[in-house]
């Protein structure tokens, strides 16, 4: 049998860069390359008692068919925190469990967007929302980032050329892969920017809560007055990625289309999922939690940054985040990232070529991407004392 | 703002059928809409006991982020399980954890379908599978049902016809809505249609462990040398649907494709329901537990059956599922099928008007759909003497 996929499968190719990471994922490596959030910042003993009592107490609510909505409970606690800690949210927004922030950047394409119509991403930027933009047959339009997020003169160049810009898709907090945070004034200017040109803000903000340094920026939701912005949370990284559960926060006629379109998908998320997520958010010291996690992070962040220091060819520089999991290296121009990488991998240290968080992937590029949330300490040092020699 | 959609999104409308719906979704209505299981089949205990297990002595597998393929160990025993019990999957099969059925079917379109593309389906069908091919923009041709399958003749007719069909969408078992099993006979040549025609079949089969009544018929995917059957399971049915947990068993080709369309939907399926489902299958009495299943859907359906017989006007036909959760009945033509569900809604009855599940919905339909699973015995009693009054 010759298999005959869809346009948009069919022409779906493995990568260079997913090969290298493959060659580097071994038992040995040391995972500068990964993305996922420290172990120990898994409130795992609580999980066990909540997990415990809900099948206890109410069996039937976490173990039978849910509403595409979410669970009430827990959308009503999200509803009132993401209002009185972010001013975010309108009377005419509303709110949808997703099952992770994926499925919520997925949906927001996918009721937004026909074949060929444009995205504007920051580039670099996340490569699951990329690859999921690519799929559903989005263009993607990439507007290059500065220190203090992305150039405004080329969005508001890109929002006037581009033809059918549908979504400006962007991580204004501790952006993966940067790290990089997008200023207040910046923020504003995106908001105005979109409300003049009529284009949807898709606001990703997995990081939000893991500042360890500096203060709060408003999210660009906490503008929103007019009906712009599609909010995307995610409890992955400050309770656990594996129950794959985040949240949507958008104008109430979006949301209404996101049922619609999840409905098709997966009915609704998993119930036990969210019936812990909202015993963690109304039972337990949410707040002190939160407080452990930066504190691991910074703690890390801190590693890693003084292990580049002290190890690194001085011409090698790299962003100081704020918060979030990534920090971002450029090698001087004359040095061939992509061998870089591979002689890294060689010597058992995984980092991601910045390749592959481009929006173009042809165009030229000197960096990589380093994590320090996955590895231990001692991998940490010993790993960028590594670097160090490539 | 005005918010504009996707093509697909755009056109979609809340249905007259969903509003009768929601008229009839009070509290002291009696749910012969539903199609919930029946609580009392969750091993709920076992699946305490279970949890607490994993989260003592495995949390990092429940709480980290997985691959996308699946738990590795639930994978190989669901794999062993279909080979050993139903002789499905060959060497070129491989398999896929979704995050419940529908997201298998959701994946099968996405990655085999563009818009227009055509998918033959039973008529009448699933109406959540129906929706998401509608909503992937999927041109759909219905095939009537018959007492032992769909019309053969019909369909050879519409595989001949048809431009562009991609899909061939069936439930062969215990079919929702009508209940009705398809043949032996007619699963060979529904078969042997697909491989004359080079068109792959998508095999539902969510009800396939729930035979109340009868001898086991092989699933087509047991018939499948050539690579022909994409084969989706549920343990919705099993162990418990809030948990969002199915599989898909196909030719390897194309379940790498649903790989990479599912990374950009969910990333993977949730890990706490994947670790439940493998303890359940691996440590649990899988075997005993589905006659226990088996007992309630028989007690219940026949006690429907008693019902409908002893209340109901002779004029009024149903058919007698094998197992399952539902029953299909037809009314004499002269009555208004719609009226008809309508008047049941506004006594506290609420069934589902078959048109709801019709390729095409303007097609006359003089049935409705009855699900015993959901009320209590009680209510299936007091349902039915309702419906024989009106």
């Amino acid at each position: 049998m010759d298999y005959v996929f869809s346009n948009r499968f069919a022409a779906l190719q493995p990568s260079i860069i997913r090969e290298i990471l493959k060659a580097s994922s071994g038992q040995n490596v040391i995972p500068f390359s990964a993305g996922n959030p420290a172990v120990e910042t898994f409130p795992a003993q609580a999980i066990r008692s909540f997990t415990q009592t809900i099948l206890e107490e109410n069996p039937v609510a976490a173990l039978q068919y849910g509403i595409t909505e979410g669970y009430e409970p827990l959308r009503q606690v999200l509803k009132k925190q993401l209002q009185e800690s972010h001013n975010a949210g309108r009377e005419s927004d509303e709110l949808i469990i997703v099952s992770g922030a994926q499925q919520g950047i997925e949906l927001a394409c996918k009721v937004l967007c026909n074949e060929g119509d444009a995205i504007i991403c920051e580039s670099p930027s996340f490569i699951g929302s990329l690859n999921s933009f690519r799929s559903a047959g989005a263009r993607l339009v990439g507007v290059p980032m500065e220190p203090d997020g992305l150039n405004i003169e080329q969005l508001e160049h890109a929002l006037k050329t581009e033809k059918n810009v549908k979504l400006l898709y962007l991580i204004p907090s501790f952006q993966n892969p940067t790290g990089i945070t997008t200023s207040l004034e910046k923020r504003k200017a995106i908001y105005e920017l979109a409300r003049k040109y009529g284009v949807l803000i898709l606001e990703d903000n997995p990081y939000g809560e893991l500042r360890f340094k500096g203060e709060d920026i408003p999210t660009i939701k906490s503008l929103d007055d007019e009906g712009l912005v599609i909010y995307v949370g995610s409890f992955s990284k400050i309770l656990s990625p594996g129950l794959r559960l985040g949240f949507v926060l958008a104008p109430s006629e979006v949301v209404q289309k996101m049922v619609v379109a999840k409905q098709g998908e997966d009915v609704h998320t998993a119930m036990l999922p969210q019936l812990l997520a909202y015993k963690f958010m109304t039972e337990y010291d949410y707040e002190g939690h939160i407080k452990l996690i930066r504190e691991v992070y910074r703690r890390k962040s801190e590693l890693m940054i003084n292990s580049l220091e002290q190890y690194m060819d001085s011409s090698i520089t790299f962003t100081h985040p704020d918060g979030g999991l990534f920090l971002w290296c450029d090698l001087p121009a004359d040095r061939p990232m992509l061998e870089y990488c591979k002689q890294a991998a060689a010597k058992g240290v995984a980092v991601v070529p910045g390749t592959a968080f481009l929006i173009d992937t042809q165009e030229p590029c000197n960096s990589f991407r380093l994590n320090y949330s996955t590895p231990s300490d001692e991998q940490i040092v010993e790993g960028i004392k590594i670097l160090g020699t490539v």
